[in-house]
C-alpha cells in the first residue's frame, strides 16, 4: 500500500482491502465487479465517494460510515479557509442523500459533524477531520480483531464451517464479524473447510465470501442455500456462524434472509449455530424480535440477476431483506466482548 | 390448436402446451426462452426433436420420453418403404444419444422399438408408431388428471400452497403432477393463493412454474428457496406440495435438490408437507433413501445464470442435482391410484 497510485486492476498476489486511506486519498474496492474483477478506485472528491455509496461499489453498513467519514474530511482537503464551513455544511448534504436509511452513515455523519463544530476555527481543520474519521475506522478494525478472538472459543476441534451471505473484510472497517471467526480460527489451524452459501437474492456468499476465502487460501465452496440440509445430513458440517443485522435484548437475532431457514436445519440436524456481531448490534431498546420491522426488498433483486432480466417485473414476488431467528435456536452470540449463551440477556451489556 | 402454422410466438391468451401433434407435425413449446418469450416450434424431423431434447428446450422426464416416441414415429413419415428399417434403427440411435441417463427416453424407446418389431411389415407403420406414441402420450395425460383428482382429498380449506421446482404442463405430458394438485385444486375453489420457490440453481419456479400460475390466473408470488421458512413462520402456508424423482418402498423421496431444506422447515412449522407423483415413480428395487444415488451437477449451474457468468469457474461447488427427503418428514404421497400416509408401505401397490 506504498503504491503512489493505487488505481487499477487487484493488488499484488492475495492482498485485498475494501477501503483506505492512503498517499492522503481514499481508495477503495469496486465491489460491483467482484468477483470476476478487482478494481481499486483512489480519489480525493468527496462527491466521487458518494457515489460510490449510492452505485454499490462500496456497500455494507460499517463500511458506509467509514466511507462518509472520509468523505467529510476529504472535503476540506482543498478548501480556502474562508470557505470551510460552506463546502463542509454541502458535503453533509451529499452524503446525507445517498443511502438515506443506512443508520451508520447517519451516525458517522453526526460524529463529523460534532468534531466539525468544535473544531471549525483551528488552521488545519482537514487533519482534524481525518483524524476523526480514522478513529471511527480504527474503532471498527478493533471490534472486529476482538469478534474473532473470541469466536475461538467456540472451535472444538479442527472444523468444517458454513456461513451465509458476506461478513468480511468487504462488509465492514476490519476483518469481518462472522467471517473473522473463520480467519482467526484458520490461522490457528482450527478451520479444514468453509462451505458458503450463495445467498439469494443479491448473491453475496457467491461474488464476495467466496473472494475472500479464496484471498484467504481457505478451502472452501459455494452451494445453492437450499442446499445446506443436505450437507448437514451427510455430517459435512461442525458449525454455521453467521453475522447479525439487528439483535434483540433476548437474543433473537434479524440477519440476511435465509438466516432463519439455515437455524432451523442445523437444530433439526443438531449442528451448533453462532451468530457473530459486534456490541453495537444489540438493540436494547427492543425486547424481542417481534419488535423488528422487516424490510422488504425490490422485486427486481430477484426478477433479474446482474441486470440481466429472467422474469418479468409482472410477476409478484415476496422479497424481505431479512429474517429474524429465534434465540433458542442459536446456540451463542460472539461480540466484542464475550461469548454468550441462551438464554441471552443483554440488558447489563 | 387449428392453426395451420404454429410455429412463433404465443397462442391465444392463456392457452399453452408443452408439446402437441398437430397437422401430421410436432409442436413444441421452447422452454429455454420462458417465461420472457413464448415461442412454438413445428417440425416433422426426428432430427429437430433430438436437438430439442439436447437443448433443454424440451425438458422434464416424461415430455422427453414422449418426445422420443413421437420423433420416431415421425422418422417414417416420409421414409420410402424399403428403408422403414433403416431410417428407423438411424433415429433410435440418435435419440439415445440426447440425454443418455434419461430413464422415461429409454423406456419411450423400447417401447417403439417392440411395436416396429411387431408391425415391420405394416403398409402404414408411421400410422401404427404413431398412433403407439399417442397412446403413451394419453397414459401420462391420465396419470396426470388423476393425480389431480386424488389431491383434492387433502384440501381441509381454500388453501394457500407452497411449492418447489416445476412440475405442471411443462414437465409432463399432461397436466403435471404436485402443479395438477394445485390447478385441479383452484378450479374447484379451493387454492386461494401460491408461493412458488425460485429453486436455484436453474430456476426452473422463477421460470417455468410462474409462467404456468400466470397462465392458469392462479394468483401466485415467487420467492428465494431460503424465504419459505419466514412465509411459514408468518402462517401464510397451508400445506406444501411438491414432485418426485424416484420414491423408495419405504417413503423416502428424491427429488429437485432444496426439497429435503423444504420438509424440514414444514416440519418445524406444522405445515403439511406432501408429494405428488405417479405410482411408476415409486422404485420397488430400493427399500429406503440411502440406496438413492445422488447426482451431482455441473460447477456452471451455480457460477452461470443463463450463460452469463457471475463468479469464476475456478470456484469449487457443492451442487447436488437432488436431496432426499425421509419418509417421516411427509404427510402425505398422492399418486394417480390414492393418497398414502406414513408409514408407507408400496410392496402392495
Amino acid at each position: 500500500m506504498k503504491n503512489s497510485n493505487l488505481s487499477g486492476r487487484g493488488l499484488s498476489g492475495t492482498d485485498y482491502f475494501s477501503l483506505d486511506f492512503v498517499n492522503d486519498n481514499f481508495v477503495f474496492l469496486n465491489q460491483t465487479k467482484l468477483p470476476l474483477s478487482e478494481i481499486y478506485i483512489e480519489t480525493e472528491s468527496y462527491d466521487r465517494i458518494a457515489e460510490a455509496i449510492e452505485r454499490l461499489e462500496v456497500r455494507g453498513a460499517p463500511l458506509i460510515g467509514i466511507s462518509a467519514a472520509y468523505a467529510l474530511a476529504l472535503s476540506l482537503k482543498n478548501a480556502s479557509a474562508n470557505k470551510t464551513e460552506e463546502v463542509f455544511n454541502s458535503a453533509v448534504e451529499r452524503l446525507s442523500r445517498t443511502r438515506p436509511t443506512a443508520v451508520n452513515l447517519f451516525y458517522a455523519i453526526e460524529e463529523m459533524k460534532k468534531t466539525f463544530s468544535t473544531n471549525k476555527d483551528s488552521k488545519d481543520i482537514y487533519s482534524v477531520l481525518l483524524k476523526r474519521a480514522k478513529e471511527i475506522h480504527n474503532e471498527d478494525i478493533e471490534k472486529c480483531r476482538r469478534i474473532g478472538e473470541n469466536g475461538l472459543k467456540i472451535f472444538r476441534k479442527k472444523s468444517t464451517i458454513l456461513t451465509h451471505c458476506n461478513t468480511g473484510k468487504l462488509a465492514t472497517g476490519g476483518e469481518g464479524t462472522a467471517f473473522n471467526v473463520i480467519k482467526t480460527g484458520f490461522e490457528k489451524g482450527l478451520v479444514e473447510f468453509v462451505y458458503a452459501d450463495e445467498t439469494r437474492p443479491l448473491l453475496q456468499g457467491l461474488r464476495l465470501t467466496s473472494f475472500e476465502l479464496e484471498k484467504n487460501s481457505i478451502p472452501f465452496a459455494v452451494q445453492s442455500d437450499s442446499s445446506a440440509a443436505a450437507l448437514m445430513k451427510e455430517g459435512k458440517v461442525d458449525f454455521v456462524v453467521v453475522g447479525a443485522d439487528r439483535i434483540a435484548l433476548n437474543g433473537d437475532t434479524a440477519n440476511k434472509i435465509g438466516t432463519y431457514n439455515l437455524a432451523i436445519n442445523a437444530n433439526f440436524h443438531n449442528v451448533p449455530f453462532y451468530v457473530a456481531a459486534p456490541t453495537t448490534t444489540i438493540d436494547k431498546k427492543i425486547a424481542n424480535g417481534d419488535e423488528i420491522k422487516i424490510e422488504f426488498r425490490s422485486k427486481n433483486e430477484l426478477t433479474s440477476i446482474n441486470e440481466q432480466k429472467i422474469a418479468p417485473e409482472t410477476y409478484s414476488v415476496y422479497s424481505p431483506a431479512f429474517d429474524v431467528t429465534p434465540a433458542h435456536l442459536i446456540t451463542g452470540i460472539i461480540t466484542d466482548k464475550d461469548v454468550y449463551f441462551f438464554p441471552y440477556n443483554f440488558l447489563n451489556e
